[in-house]
């Protein structure tokens, strides 16, 4: 990918990249068709006559991605070589920074028995109210050569980052998956974690110590301990002003990962989604515009094939505010498959639109879905590859040598 | 590949590979059709229309593999970096076992001139009840510091396997390949290999001293020199119990190569082969069945088109007994393709179908042939990835990151 940065050029030229999470899908038996082949789209259709189509692998082959690797191949990055840890993506969702060795973790509130057995890894789902002073409790955690910063997220999530010199984050989850039993002691995954293990300890000893009379939550649990991958910044790869509009902390956090700005108070309706994305491209301040839609992957995780066809006709039926916003690039994909009757994330590959007016080579497929993009002039492309055809289009790379 | 590995959860689904050997081929001038296109599959065509296609690519493209290679490929494994010797393929397909150091190597007897020139390079193909005994009599040599295993393979040929420390495969051919020749000396390819060749010039002249007064053959050529490449089994690199089915050494022998069981007894028909395949599944011994028809490569390689498209029509015929095993995954596929009217392999891609009712995405191909699998919904793939698709759609492999 070097090669791409040594080839980059700037222009005015505006991109819009719309991630329709978990678009790609399997036929449904009653119909025959998957969501987005049985969704009316007809704005959508027009799109894709005058474009080009194909299919993304999020990641290779075979290879069903969770959100954090799928989203980091649609923006150009290994997503094998970059392996971005649960605590990390949360930290960056909530807008904390993480540098160097720190280490950042996904902390739970959960309910313990008298001999310290989880009866509830979250600790029914408390109210902000409540976890928002508990996690101020645990802000008086002093320790001694390391700095500790928390931020509640959500109910009973919270974020710790523990901010130092030669911490590591080759540490086990302490979080043990069941009930009944006791949390697990953090434990060091080689030598060089010991003294954060330690550190980690005594933090979890005394915010014990502080939560062991409440009834709501007595316990902590933690995860996904990560450093930051350190990953080349949108401006400094690519020479684009990136925005992100994703209305969920996880798409906010891998885009803020990669530096883009994260437009604030994005609500879930579509309509307002695609509004806010016209005015940022409007205010002239961004180059390149991620949008995140989520519902779809919600509706196919459900099983929920007929609510995952109508926020693909939601989509549809707004996308016209989009073109509005007059990019020269728009992209239309999905990070990842989630097809209804698996209820899960899938290898499958996720069918691919690019509109881009002056510079596309228009193929033969006139319908947005998956059978009419596989035989797309684009054909099947990894996702890393995507960003390469985005900044082609958007004519953001010189020639490539005499 | 070792991220397939990390993924890998087990579960009890089944999976057929079925590789017609050779399946693709060239349209012959009389049909303007391929074999596989020129024959009736009915049974296949609604395989095709159930499941996905595509084509894979053996090695790389305009690479015309041999079975070993080509083989691996389907196995999941870089044939590129792993290439498996002559010597080795035979001892595995005899049921020898090659280890550590061990060299194994392919025997010809031959016949020579009072001079030492070869007349004849097979001893006129020499019976199996001739060439037996006199496999006999070279298992009485016996050399310091080496264990050496012999095996009658049929007719003219044997497998030699030189058991012991720091021996050396870098050693050329002894078989001059041409007739009114002396055989060759054993050559070293690096000073590693002298002591070696030292042993095997020993050998040699042990072999020709016992062999000198015999009309039937009285000389020995060897060819292949290798080490066993140590490749992990099928069972610790994918969790998979696998089993093959084939009537042929070679394939048994790269089969026993990456740990599968070697079904004993299988005959050359069709009908017989997938009858044994279906017993098998029905043991619930084995995940992953692998079943190698080999006559459609052998009616390519003689050039007979007609012939193909015949056994081709048998492996239509019988396919509804694989489905009656109920497998979760069946792949029709072929290690490469072997044009009748080229007599030979080559590197044209060969059609791939995958058929998994509950997992697969169906595209609208709906004929099982070289043109119709060109614009299938996989797209034309290297062959080394199609143990992924494989594993996800026996859905075996967890999901890759947060």
């Amino acid at each position: 990918m070097d090669l791409i940065s040594s080839l980059i050029k700037t222009n005015n030229t505006k991109i819009i990249v719309l991630v329709i999470d978990g678009i790609g899908g399997l036929a449904h038996p009653s119909t025959g068709k998957t969501a987005l082949e049985y969704a009316s789209t007809p704005n959508l259709d027009i799109l894709t006559s005058e474009g080009a189509t194909g299919q993304i692998l999020p990641i290779d082959y075979g290879i069903t991605p969770g959100s954090g690797p799928a989203h980091l191949s649609l923006f150009g990055y290994d997503a094998i070589a970059s392996q971005i840890g649960r605590g990390i993506l949360e930290a960056y969702g909530v807008g904390m920074n993480v540098s160097g060795s720190d280490v950042a973790v996904r902390g739970n509130f959960c309910t313990t028995d008298q001999d310290g057995n989880i009866i509830d890894r979250r600790a029914g789902r408390i109210s902000d109210k409540i976890a928002q002073p508990l996690v101020e409790l645990l802000k008086e955690i002093d320790i001694e050569g390391v700095d500790i910063e928390l931020r509640h997220v959500s109910q009973h999530r919270f974020v710790a980052v523990f901010k130092g010199n030669e911490l590591s984050d080759a540490v086990y989850d302490t979080d043990p998956q069941v009930i009944n039993e006791k949390p697990l002691l953090p434990k060091p995954k080689n030598l060089e974690a010991n003294r954060t293990v330690e550190i980690l300890n005594h933090w979890i000893d005394s915010a014990q110590e502080i939560l062991r009379d409440r009834k709501d939550a007595n316990m902590v649990t933690l995860r996904g301990f990560s450093h930051n991958p350190g990953l080349r910044s949108f401006i400094d790869k690519y020479g684009l002003n990136a925005s992100c509009i994703a209305a969920y902390p996880m798409y906010k956090g891998i885009a803020r990962l990669v530096g883009m700005e994260i437009v604030e108070n994005v609500g879930k309706e579509v309509y307002e989604q695609f509004k806010l994305a016209k005015n940022v491209l409007d205010d002239d301040q961004s180059d390149y515009l991620y949008i995140h839609v989520k519902e779809t992957d919600s509706c196919g995780e459900d099983g929920d094939y007929s609510g995952k066809v109508k926020i693909i006709e939601e989509i549809d039926k707004n996308i016209k505010i989009l073109i509005e916003a007059n990019p020269s690039v728009i992209v239309v994909t999905g990070d990842h498959s989630t097809p209804s009757i698996m209820s899960s994330h899938s290898w499958h590959p996720v069918p691919l639109l690019i509109w881009a007016p002056e510079t596309v080579r228009i193929d033969s497929n006139k319908l947005f879905g998956e059978e009419s993009c596989a035989s797309g002039g684009i054909g099947t492309i990894k996702a890393k590859y995507l960003m390469n055809l985005i900044l082609a289009h958007s004519q953001r790379l010189k020639k490539f040598g005499a």
